[in-house]
């Protein structure tokens, strides 16, 4: 996880670098905005068999399971199962089909009638935009904070309070080791 | 933030270690529920005149506002006060009696008749117990991911979705720098 | 570089901890002697042609040269090229063949007859022994800092002042950032 | 040890920051050379009266001694006395004065006739130069590796191999937890 420096002479020198920036941040929540996005157009185009494994790569790709378990508390999730710790609790969250977990696949589209958890009339989700209101950045860690915002096909659109943590691992890459992601508090 | 070891010798060489445990989540998520259990006490003996000095305390002692903004997603905060990345929204939060945000004070009490923002029959809390799902440790940052059962002495019964980052300081004080709390999701 | 706990319970949660503990600094520094006589001992069997490989693997397994600039600064290393900040420039040291650095190989034994940089009567290494005086752990690096002592098969005996810095790679390993091996002072 | 950020907005979201620039370990590496500039001066003008209570300023400064055993291996110790752990050790080098560890005390001067312990015909430093050769950034800690060029009042030069390590304490402040310093090799 480290930018290597041309040749160090004593005016330059050689720098190992591990730094997660502010731009890294904001990024990463754009990339997580663009998985989502890319699973439910997969899914719009070719049903679980196309959304499946591609959300698998990208959970493989954007989640730090491989490293241990990962705390995610995804929005829709409640109950005995509200915390996917493991990689099936995070690809049946999104994609659902998976009985161990009964979930309707947020990454699939809109609720649609909400009749959970046989949801009807979904659309596919084809905007996502972060708005971050808070960064930190602790070495290679970092978290940020704030709204995601959500518009499916037919035009339902939703908000979200979510919190994103990474660790940059060895190549570089951000991922996902803290995920908390909630409906805004209504009275 | 580092325990010192007695004089060093070459068996026994002498260790400067910055290492948060898992205990030490486990006992600094214990400490925000006896904190808050604290507050709604000093409440209900002396109303805002005694709890909020000690809420105010307990902020300067258990959050990281000295160190920049804290990603602080409190419960019951919701649209363009959602997000209380200073410490006067905290202290707001927890007490209320601020008209920027208009808060009723979760530190005083059960919702009551959920009439907000002028909740009546409201009770304080008497029970806070963590129920951590997740912990994990990154050098002298750390997170905790799971429930917070609270309870009030009406016997009123509320439940939370509760992420807690923290960072050690120089004191060896874990310091919250996130704090993500929801209502669990239903559909 | 995370331990893996077993499925989370509430009462067990799952652990996902990043922790270089001083058994894996003392750990660290016997396998970097380790691998010196490994070297050393390649290349009484088997020469250059048996050494050398050798030392390119443990390099590439013991020290963070695909991070960025290693900060090495070997003890027979002086003048222009005493920082290898390359893994060239480490290879080199440890086991010479190369005009760039015109090393004698340190990996191959003693200093024999002194008369650098023809030595003679050199003796393979035998035994190396770390004898630590402090150790620092940082979350994902830490640095030990005390004597080595290194003793050749002819009975040649040598001691270092040596500190070595350490990264934890993804996979767990510790990886050297920082050599700064030096002869005591002598007035 | 963070950078505040004027208040948050979507758009400019807050930052809290902990982050060693290069350059912070630059200026790091040259406020060493100049704390070690303001001890000989003092020497030079008032002798132990005055440097003595400057250099224990200085170590409680730019040390890390509050959190633990720094692991410094000065220039000049060696034998039993090689690591000093403590600050009392620290002190003792730089400015002597301690029978414990019998130093010259470097801050004074050049080691002038080297006739050790008694060294005579020393001449205060008044050039302190750090050239790096490597630097490397973990989050709140860092390193610099190179050469510290040194020169006396009487023009006696030296050059030394110097590794320094920080870490950044909650005010910001990077603070020496690592120093590896030695003369550079000859045969």
């Amino acid at each position: 996880f480290f930018q290597i420096s041309p040749a160090p002479s004593y005016a330059n020198p050689g720098i190992m670098q591990e730094t997660i920036s502010v731009n890294d941040v904001k990024d990463a929540h754009k990339n997580w905005c663009n998985a989502l996005l890319a699973i439910s157009k997969a899914h719009s185009e070719g049903g679980l068999a196309k959304s499946k494994p591609l959300a698998s790569e990208i959970i493989d790709a954007a989640y730090a399971y491989q490293f241990g378990p990962v705390a995610f508390k995804p929005t829709w999730a409640y109950g005995k199962k509200t915390f996917r710790t493991t990689k099936d609790g995070a690809l049946s969250y999104f994609i659902g089909d998976n009985p161990k977990f009964n979930d309707p696949g947020f990454g699939i589209g809109s609720p649609g009638n909400k009749d959970y958890p046989n949801l009807k009339n979904r659309s596919p989700w084809v905007k996502c935009t972060p708005e971050n209101f808070a960064i930190q950045i602790f070495g290679n860690t970092a978290i940020g904070m704030g709204w995601v915002h959500f518009e499916a096909a037919d035009g339902y659109k939703s908000k979200v309070d979510k919190t994103l943590s990474y660790i940059r691992d060895d190549e570089g890459n951000l991922r996902i080791t803290v995920h908390h992601s909630s409906t805004p508090y209504s009275w």
